[in-house]
């Protein structure tokens, strides 16, 4: 029975996931000295901040092998808000180094320093220590809301569902809330576990949810009457009340795309469950299955190749698919039909936006519709395409129409693109980037970029298309 | 100024097409020729039939050249109806052969006899002597009545404007009711001169004109509220009601594609007036000329060729232009963009079917949307691609969709038409014809047939598609 099956591979995976008490011990006396440090050098300010952590560390629904220690430094609301990073870094920075870690400063919608202490990476975020929710200064201040409220409404078996629920969407490629996954928060699993009542009952009822359709509010802070207008209204495939903040949708981040992948996995695993779908199988990809993928393919591939700056990541990923979008519109505008697109960044930066085509080369010609014969602006319409070296027929009359055959403006993408591409609604930076250096392969002249790490799997999945969690599926219909 | 540059080219028309003393004395004796024999056979009938003129003819609105004489026999309508044309046949048939005349049994939506006698051509057509509009048995029994409506309207002055309407309609390619070309029939150019006045009103007048928007009413029949309806119900470009019979459209075979061709060389001769417009310069066509125009293209044509048996002109065009459609919507439905197409038959009856493509080939992948996620169709769906050997890429999520690239059915227009031609809609004869003989000409294979009379002109102005009459504006631009 499915049921019993799924069950036994939740076990296999609670095998994998659950952290060992060797693996906390050693974590939580690291946790400890950071702890310790940061009270330290409390007295060298003259600062009451206090210490707490945060996160999935301090619910206890972390993964094995993957902890994720946030520690945040609490600030008294009077400290004006733009000295809180300087006060913040630097008594984060003066904590560490005492005790011989090293200090990354990040930026996110906030900056704070990311640690690696005795081989552990510990994130330390200054926020403001506010009394309640609606009192919060920066959207971080939420954070210790959010840890408490799951504290107080989990226990050891919902932590387990929980760390099960999150391999899942590791897995399947849904988990993380930053703009290049626009997934599945951490926060939003764990709410869709308290909300449920287990890592099944997430899958049972995510297996039949529509996108834009489902409501979720724990805490009961609306009537059924008023979910309708709140659907319409808040951002985000679904919408997850926040049980400490009702005017936010915790899955205010996820995209429509990132919604149904979990609702097709979801279907899929209980139809046809596998430890796969947690556990994707590695792949060794070797440079010929590109080539050959490539080159039995019948389409046209088309790469924009630019190197860009490096940029917080969610500021990086914005404008990636902001690009992306603008110049799958720009080719579309020239009758090029963009079977799929996707984007790609190197460790060292390289930006490849990607574009598989029917055709990267159209006919010289193209049909233009002109006015109706009836029209003000017929005269205009003749005035031009008569007489024209770019007209080849006509103008003649279609039905009410005026119409001319005439040369296409641009008759290959690549053409297009060079001309063009200022002209596409691109994010601030790929602009300046495409000015100062824009590259364009197309079809086998990908293939030199095959040794950027990474890219040869991007690729490869890139074409292939089909999600790892349905590949094992082939072997039972072939 | 332009409006005398128009009266002077309207003179100059006048001049060549208004028929000379010496050509109407020569016709009218034919014609009583025609009409004397006619009442000499009667005496071997014992039939009360009487005689009359009908048509261009006898409103002496013919054009110089191209008389085109219309006898009626006029049965007594105790007649069978079944009869009529067995003893209309008859008659006409021994009328003409006791002057030497030749007779061709002809078919339109009635039978009558195209005879020639001493060079005219005088068409002999068997109807029902009616008292009024009101008792008509055949459609052709309403013709009589439209000429003595129209003689009753006329006067000399109006007979030229009249001519010369008829010889601008028939230069521009608009004139006739018939199929194949759903243009303004004579009845109507006339009815059109009566109610705007003369030739120039006309064109001052349709140059404004909107198809599915114009009234014409000249007996005054409706009144202003009920036009809208009519406009709406009555079949035609335009509506123009019958002044014989209120629930007739003059205008009902009229199509958008005509009306807009007066409409737009209306706008361009009342801009430009030029004698072009009533007699199309002569085009001598090399084949040098249509081949040189095929290699630039930079398009894929292709033509299916049968042959279809001899029919009625109107029974064969309906089913020409009904298969043409048939074949282009097939074509579309298979993803080929069709720029335009066109269909031409020989004087031995070989049909072409001719279509001008964006691409004659596609690629072999096809990308396929699928069911949402979340439909009850998914299953069924990845049970069909996954593992099969059509499925290229996926079957993979974009947005709320399933998405596989798939093997295309048809990536060549030829194994399309070859395979599924009968799956088109097709006229019964067009239907029988392909199957028993095909032929799918690409590109240059079509050169092979510029010897068949007429064809080198019609595919050189099929390729070329600007109206004759725009083509002298040319040099005024360059």
């Amino acid at each position: 029975m499915s049921e019993e099956r799924i069950f036994e591979i939740v076990r296999q995976v609670l095998a994998k996931i659950t952290p060992t008490s060797s693996e906390r011990e050693r974590i939580s006396l690291i946790v400890k000295k950071v702890i310790d440090s940061l009270h330290e050098v409390k007295k060298d300010y003259g600062i009451d901040y206090s210490i707490e952590i945060v996160g999935s560390y301090a619910k206890d629904t972390w993964l094995s092998g993957e902890a994720d220690v946030d520690i945040f430094i609490l600030f008294p609301p009077d400290i004006p808000e733009d000295s809180l990073g300087y006060y913040g870094l630097m008594i984060a920075r003066q904590a560490v180094e005492r005790i011989g870690g090293k200090c990354f400063e990040r930026y996110a919608t906030h900056p704070y320093i990311e640690a690696e202490v005795s081989g552990l990476t510990v994130d330390i975020v200054p926020a403001f220590k506010v009394a309640s929710p609606d009192k919060i200064i920066s959207p971080v201040d939420r954070t210790p809301f959010h840890t408490r409220y799951v504290i107080s409404r989990i226990n050891e078996k919902l932590k387990s569902e929980i760390r099960v629920l999150k391999r899942f969407m590791k897995g399947i490629g849904v988990y993380g809330a930053e703009i290049k996954v626009q997934g599945f928060s951490g926060y939003l699993a764990e709410l869709l576990v308290i909300y449920y009542g287990s890592f099944y009952e997430v899958l049972k009822n995510a297996s039949k949810w529509t996108p834009r359709r489902v409501f979720i509010d724990i805490e009961h802070f609306y009537k059924e009457r008023e979910k309708k207008k709140l659907l319409r209204i808040m951002p985000g495939a679904m919408v997850v009340i926040d049980p400490i903040d009702k005017n936010r949708n915790v899955a205010s981040a996820l995209s429509i795309q990132k919604m149904c992948e979990f609702i097709a996995a979801s279907r899929e695993f209980l139809k046809t469950p596998s430890l796969d779908f947690f556990f994707p199988p590695k792949q060794f990809i070797a440079k010929e299955n590109v080539s050959s993928l490539l080159e039995k393919r019948g389409t046209d591939i088309v790469v924009v190749l630019t190197k860009i700056p490096k940029l917080a990541e969610d500021i990086i990923w914005g404008q990636i698919y902001k690009s992306l979008d603008g110049l799958e519109r720009l080719i579309k505008r020239f009758d090029f039909k963009v079977l799929s697109k996707g984007a790609w960044l190197s460790e060292e930066n390289d930006l490849f936006f990607l574009f598989e085509l029917e055709n990267a080369e159209l006919p010289t010609i193209e049909k233009h519709y002109g006015p109706p014969v009836t029209s003000k602006n017929v005269d205009s319409f003749l005035e031009k395409y008569l007489g024209s070296p770019d007209t080849i027929s006509g103008p003649y009359i279609e039905n009410d129409r005026w119409i001319v055959f005439r040369k296409r403006k641009y008759s290959t993408v690549s053409d297009l693109l060079k001309d063009r591409f200022h002209e596409a609604r691109l994010g601030k930076h790929v602009l300046e980037s495409l000015s100062k250096k824009m590259e364009i392969l197309q079809g086998a002249e990908i293939l030199k970029y095959l040794d950027k790490k990474g890219f040869k799997e991007y690729l490869y999945n890139w074409l292939i298309k089909k999600p790892h969690w349905l590949r094992h599926e082939k072997a039972k219909f072939e």
